[in-house]
Parts: C-alpha cells; sequence; structure tokens
C-alpha cells in the first residue's frame, strides 16, 4: 500500500516528546523515534542503530545523544555517530541513523517523511488547536485499528452517527439533517444542517443550557489531505438564524502506522466553561465511548471483511452520505499520482535480508 | 481448499436460531447470519452490508428487518433493501444482501450454499435427530479445530477409541473387534461388533444393570455426504443375540467453518431413562471429555504437523481402520468432480481490494 | 534458511532424557522425541506417526517401545514399527519411523541431524561440561527468541556486556579492554583482557574476597562450529600476572529449533565453592537476568527489525566488536557451502500437502 510521503503528518502531542526520554513510533511502516534536543526542540530519527538494527528506544537519551542499549554507539540529534566506544573509536563513514524534519505547530509535532528537502513548513495547514488564555483543549490519542482511509471515510460521513452513536453524537435530527459536500481546492468540506430537534446527548452535557429547548445543529467538516480534518460544530437555540450559538473546534488527525493501523490524534477546542475539569473529563470519555468503543470495532472489523476470503460483492452501494470519503479519495489519489511521477530516480527500494557478514570500518 | 456447495449443511440448531438475536456463523468461509422472519421461519444471508461491507451482526434485528450498526440501511428477510434514511430515500439497485436456501428439519437449520435453484429440501437425509415423546435427544455444539475431513476420518474409524478414549468409548473388546466397511450408493456404512466383553466404561454409566456382566457391544456408522455420520450403538447380554439390547442414535454433524476449522453439531438419542437429567449430564461430560479433550487436540496436531515445514513422508501408511475414511474421501472427490463440471460458468471469482471510489447511485 | 545437517548438536541435558516419559523438541525445524531404550541409551526419533502423522509425544513410552496416541501403533527405539493392532495385525512396510544417531557425552545428549552414515562421534568437541569431584556445574535450558546466528554474534562479542549488563556482566574496564580475535583452523577464538579495575557485579558475588581490591579480568571465548561457545572466565588481584586467580568454564550451546528460535543450554562450571547452593543460586539468577532478560528481548528486537518491512539500509556497520561473529560466519558460510556440494542427490524435498486417499497397505 502506498502513503503520500512529501506531507507533514502529526507524530506526536508536543507534550509526548521530551528530553529524558525516547518516544518509539512507528509511522508509515518506519520505526521512529522522537525526543527533544539539549536545545528544547524536537527530534526525529529511524528506531534502528546502523550498527546491528537494535532498536534505539531500547537504549536511553541525554542531553540531546541518543546511546545505543546494545553496544553505546552514540547518535546526536541529526543522527550522526558522535561516539564509537570500541577500537580505536573511529566513527565509520556509514555511522548514520537517517533523520526527519521536524516542525512543532499547534501543539503537535509534525514529522515529514519524504524528500527532506520538500520539507517547508508553511505547508502546515494553518489551524487553532493550540491551548490559549480563550480555548480549553481535551486532547488524546487513540490507536485505530485500520487503515486511516477508513477511518477519514468515517469521520466525512456524519450521517453514521445516528446509527454507531445515538448515545452520544447522534440524533433524531441528523437522520433528518441536510448535508452538502464539495471540494475546495484541495480541500474537502462537508456540510450538515440539523435544525429545529433535540440536540444530541453529547450536547445536552456540553451546553444544557442551550439544549433545554429544541435547537439547531450544524457541523462543518474540512478536510485536509492527506488525512486531517477539522470540525466546527455549532449549537443554537431553534430558529435564532445562529444568535446565541455555542461553537467546538474539533480536529481529528489521522497518521498512518502500518497498512492496517493508524494514530489517532484528536483535540476538541471549546471556548466556553474554560476552567471546567469535569467537562473535559465527560469530554475525554465520550471520545472513548463514541470513537474507541464504536468506530474502531466497526470500521476493524470492515477492514477484516475486506481483506479475508469473503471479500464479495466488488461493486459496493455508495450513498449520498458517501460523498465526503469518495472526493477525497479522488484528491489523494491524485495526490499519490503526482508523488510517483515526480520521485527522484533511486536505487531498487527493498532488500529482504541483511548479511551481517559485510565489510569492515 | 475446495468444499462441496450444492448440498445441504447444518447451520445451527433451531433453539439457536430466533427473532430477537443474530447468529453469526462462519460456513465454508462465508460470514452468515441467522435469525428468525416475523413468522418465525429461519433465514440466512452474508453477514455483510452491501454499502461499506459492514458486518450486520453487529446490527439490530426486529420484526424479522435486519438494520446495519453503520448507517441504517434496512433488509427483510430475502436480503432485499426496505429501506435507506440517507438523501432522497431512493433504494439503489445493488443494495441486496446475498439470502440462502434454508430448511428446518430434525430440529436443525439446514443451509445450501450453491446455486439456490438446486435447493430440494428432498436431498435432506432423513434421520431421527429429533426429540419425541420417545426419544430423548442429548445435543449441542463444538467447535472443532481442524478441516472437516480429519474430523470424519476420526469418526468412521472406531478402531482409536480403545486408545484415545479408554476412559470413555475405550474397550479391550473393540481392540479385538471386527470392522466391516462397505459403499452403499453415496453412502459409506462401517460396522464393528465386540463380542463378550467388558463393556466400554461410558456404557457403564448409561446402561448399568447391562453392563453387570459381559456384554456384546457393536456400532454401526452411516457416512452421508459430504459430513453427516449417523451412528447406531447398541449393547446386550454376551450371546444372546441382541436380545434384551439397548440401543442408541448418534449423530455427528461437521460443517466446514473455514479451511482449518469445523462447526461441530452432535446429538445422542436414546429410547430409555427419558426423564433423567442426571443421565444427560453424563453423556454431555463424556461428549466434552472424549471430543473437546481429547480428540481435538489430536486432530488439531495432525493438522498442524501437515500444514507446517516439517510435513515429511508423503506416502502415509494406511490401516485396515481407516477404510471407512478413505471410501468417504472417494465419494467425496466424485461429487466435487461432478460439482466442477456441473458448474454455471461465472465471472472470475474473487476480487482481492474493493475501492470505496465507486459510482454513486 | 539453511542449517549445517552433518554435525552434531545437543538435543538436551542428559537429565532431561529419560525412560518413563519422551521429551518432545523440535530441532532444524524437525519435531524430535528423545527417551532412554530399556538399556538406558538415549534414542531420538521423529514426533510423527507415519500412519496419520499424530504427534507420537502425545502417546505414551514403556520398556523403550512407543505407542501412538491415535491407534496404538507401537515402534522401537530405531523407529521401526513392532506392533499393529489392527486388521490382521501384518506390518506395513513403510511403517518406520526416522530415527537420528544419538551419543552421550559432557553430561549433554547430541544429536545428528544429517545423514546417519556420516555421525562420527569422534567429531563432538572435547570440553568439560561434566559435572565431577572437583567441578560444580550450573546448567539450564532457555529459549531464545531468535536465529541462532543472531546469538552466536552476541556471546563473540564481549564488548556489548558494558552496555547491555551493567548490573551483571559489565564493568568499566570491559569498556576500555583490549580484545583479540583470531581464526584457529574451524575455530574462532576471541579474547579480552581488562586489567586492573573493579570487577563486574557478578565477580563480586562470586569471588568477594578476590573482587575486594582492583582486578586483572580476562575472557577467552573459543567458537566451534556450528554453535558452541566454550568461554573461560578468570579473575586475579591486579598486576600479579594471574598469581592467586580464580577461573571458571561457561559453556553456551545453541541449537537452532526454527528459522526465528534457538535452544540455549548453558552451563558454568567451577573449581571453587564446590558445594554452596546459594552461591549455585545466584549464578542461575544472573544467567536469567542477563540472558533472559536483556539478550533475548534486544536480539529478538533486532530479528524482527531485520525481518520486518523496514528493513532499511543494507550495509550495516560494523564495528571492531563484531570481528568474533563475523570470523564464525564466515566458516560457517564455507562448512554450508562444502555440505551443499557433497550432499547425496535426492528426490525433490518438500511436500505441499498429504492425500490420506493413498494406496492401502
Amino acid at each position: 500500500m502506498t502513503f503520500l510521503k512529501n506531507t507533514w503528518y502529526v507524530a506526536a502531542w508536543a507534550e509526548e516528546v521530551n528530553a529524558e526520554a525516547m518516544l518509539a513510533r512507528t509511522i508509515l511502516n518506519e520505526g521512529v523515534i522522537l525526543f527533544r534536543d539539549a536545545a528544547g526542540k524536537a527530534v526525529a530519527m529511524r528506531d534502528r542503530c546502523p550498527h546491528r538494527a537494535a532498536p534505539l528506544h531500547m537504549g536511553s537519551v541525554k542531553d540531546g545523544v541518543v546511546q545505543c542499549g546494545y553496544h553505546g554507539l552514540q547518535f546526536d540529534g541529526k543522527g550522526a555517530c558522535v561516539f564509537n566506544p570500541h577500537g580505536d573509536g573511529n566513527i565509520p563513514a556509514n555511522a548514520k541513523v537517517k533523520s526527519y524534519p521536524v516542525a512543532e505547530r499547534h501543539d503537535a509535532v509534525w514529522i515529514w517523511m519524504g524528500e527532506a528537502g520538500r520539507a517547508d513548513e508553511a505547508l502546515i495547514p494553518a489551524l487553532d488547536m493550540a491551548r490559549s488564555a480563550s480555548a480549553t483543549v481535551v486532547r488524546g490519542y487513540l490507536n485505530a485499528p485500520s487503515h486511516y482511509e477508513l477511518m477519514t471515510d468515517n469521520l466525512l460521513d456524519l450521517g453514521h452517527t445516528a446509527y454507531l452513536h445515538p448515545d452520544s453524537l447522534g440524533s433524531e435530527a441528523i437522520v433528518h439533517s441536510t448535508r452538502q459536500t464539495r471540494r475546495d481546492g484541495d480541500k474537502v468540506v462537508y456540510e450538515l444542517w440539523a435544525p429545529d430537534g433535540d440536540a444530541p446527548p453529547i450536547a445536552q452535557m456540553l451546553v444544557p443550557a442551550l439544549c433545554a429547548g429544541r435547537v439547531d445543529h450544524w457541523m462543518v467538516s474540512t478536510w485536509h489531505a492527506p488525512c486531517l480534518i477539522h470540525q466546527v460544530t455549532g449549537f443554537a437555540p431553534a430558529g435564532a438564524n445562529r444568535e446565541g450559538a455555542e461553537v467546538m473546534n474539533g480536529f481529528h488527525v489521522l497518521t498512518p502506522e502500518t497498512d492496517t493501523t493508524t494514530h489517532y490524534f484528536h483535540a476538541l477546542s471549546r471556548g466556553f466553561r474554560l476552567d471546567d475539569p469535569q467537562l473535559d473529563a465527560i469530554i475525554d470519555g465520550g471520545v472513548t465511548m463514541a470513537f474507541a468503543n464504536q468506530d474502531f470495532p466497526m470500521v476493524g472489523a470492515i477492514q477484516r471483511q475486506l481483506s479475508g476470503p469473503d471479500v464479495g460483492d466488488a461493486r459496493p452501494v455508495v450513498l449520498s452520505t458517501d460523498a465526503g470519503g469518495v472526493m477525497a479519495r479522488r484528491v489523494l489519489q491524485q495526490k499519490l499520482a503526482q508523488e510517483a511521477e515526480t520521485a527522484p530516480v533511486s536505487a531498487p527500494a527493498q532488500v529482504q535480508s541483511v548479511q551481517f557478514v559485510a565489510r569492515r570500518d
């Protein structure tokens, strides 16, 4: 399976990356370690010693220098070997660990898995994920048991919430909602308008006063290729033309871990009830309930159905509610085709076995 | 691996299939759901929504209508989509779930996995598995960890009972028994005659008075292709020419689940001690002991040996005790060859990946 | 993956093999049973009945005769069928179990997996692994989660002890030690000299009086192809020219189990504190700590890195500390090439599926 390489992926939330310990995370099938160098800058490199392929995360990090746990080779934040305790101490020319461009923005650590020369920080989407004086953000990490595109389909199709999440996100009003999907350059925008109904259960907990009566409920999801969805959710008294609305900004950031699993970074930013830990806990619990306990088993089961012997009919039914996912897949196909065209000519990619009987430096 | 398709398989015992919940069971590598429609008739269909391949058993069933748990599409007992809650509510032409012919007979629900037009209920073997005023039946379900033919070999070879089941079914008399195997049309009949010996342990518990002295013990197993064995077991006082015999009818019904696992439906029907729950428990415990704890580990280990790197000698030794299994395999080969010849010309069967970027209905 | 076949491997410690029960062990991907015949001689044969491939270890052994647990066929210590309880009792010509040459030496049971005619006991290395009046031996068995060559590399590179085992085998003196590696015929000899330092933690427990002051510490490891390392470890007061030294003999015997796992037989023989069970326990605990808890996770992780999608750079860095492993791999390559040249012409090796519909003897 092919992933887009020349793009920024979220590798971690800022607070997951620190100077005292390495964070090991597989991204696009590559083992990566993340930590902070002596200046506090987040860095990323392959989780693999160039000597004997030991995972570097089994060693230690100190003052921005990683020491391999097997033989004590030391590497700086750029992956250069800075100490060899064996023999005459010479450092072999190929004693280098691959490092990756990293940028820290919106409280997230972004990684560029493709050609380093093309890693332009201006390509990181302008978002409002960070905490601020006027915004409280509840965020977290979950591991989703499917290819990330099955999760994109899920997130760009809010019609499913009425059926899979009736106890949190769904409502009868969503069943009868109006939905529109459009492409906006490389973005896909999905709008749902569910007027004059009972608010979904989660809203009753978030904005109870507002939900005492009937509400207008809307959601606008904007997909940024390859795998970030910004979702604005609003509630207002029914018929008030969005007067007195409460609005939240949700962020669903998917980073491919392997062909069959996905890192799922979620954040919900609100401008009301800023200092309310109980509300934070309700939001966090709702995410676990809806995503980990309902979406994940469903998309995991679908993935198993699609990859098993029982693949069945190759002509899936496509409904209006799928429009967002279909558009996003098309944009992605175009970007993948473009990347394939512009890829530098390289040596044959994959080597099946590594012989340790090799030249000796 | 190829399974015979145009034949009836037992999918469930009657009491396993009901109107309030779906029973999900994989049969011949296909995921199937079973439930009862509004009229109480058992129905079966693919466990797979034609929209996004969600397992339908993750949804709900009510009044004979299945609702997909992901997007709320509804299907009747024939697999026709009867409700689409999205967009204009039109039902796409290909929104159909494959359904299977089902028949309820002998307290079992039978399924036909092949061409529906050939599903003739008259082909269901005439058996006496059902409970009645004159017969108490102890029955159950186990999952066997092997291809079903390894279980057929086991069940048509009663010589193994003396070695693998000395504490229940086996006896010294079985070691010295006379055995005959013959083909009777498409059936295979195996007869064992163990005269003038001590009864096996299980018989001592079932018919203790009779087993106080030496007994004549016989078993007649009749195999019905592809995978049902009817086994008559009798005990009589030694030399009495079967006068005063107690006879039981055992049914061993195998339904392929996958290439490496088998549904095992077992039933033992008796005409004596009809209302004796303690005896029922003894029988049920004996089945667990002999089948689940002794046969299954053995056939599971054999399957692993045959599929592992250590496959070894391709010329297995065949003994007289294998005659039943060998004959049954020959009949099955003929039936499979016949089925391959008469199969309708169809489009290339299997598709490896399903693209959700498809036409939109 | 190819293993050297015409060589002796340790299959078990002598005390693991007895007359009352079979020891089942996979060696070079072949399932093997080991037991003692009526004369007390250790014997080995395939763990697989020639009738239906049942693992023989699921049966029983008595007076040197193995009885299959499925159908009661009996085999003597040479693998010849000596009893068939079925039909007329004739023994089919192909009712033979493959047996292996076995030799018992140095308290170990050695097996020859190649051509039986070439199994010369004189090829077993002359070692001092056995218990005696002047030597106490602590020995045991562990299962290592890697191909055996990754363990050979580990054992022939004592430079890693300072980093992976600082709490037992490693020391600052080892970091600064002198190491020399040389080939001696088919053997590889590795010498480490760590003078005038603090003794490693394990030595403090083994020879505390000696370790009160600074010590000279040396290790000489001799690799015998394909997979046995004899390691002499010595400690003496610093600068005493090895006067007053305490010396131990360690044996690390690797036998390939599968392509990805290894039997690891370890023994440490000492000539001091002979009757000291507490010391025995310290040694045994140290082995568990250093090997099972530190080496195994590391080599297991390396093996996963090398076989996963993330294989990365095919030009591993080789350091001076790897010289022993590199030399041993070269000797092994030569021996494998030699074996391939002299292998007898044989029928096509592997059969994928065994049909039980076969001729009947």
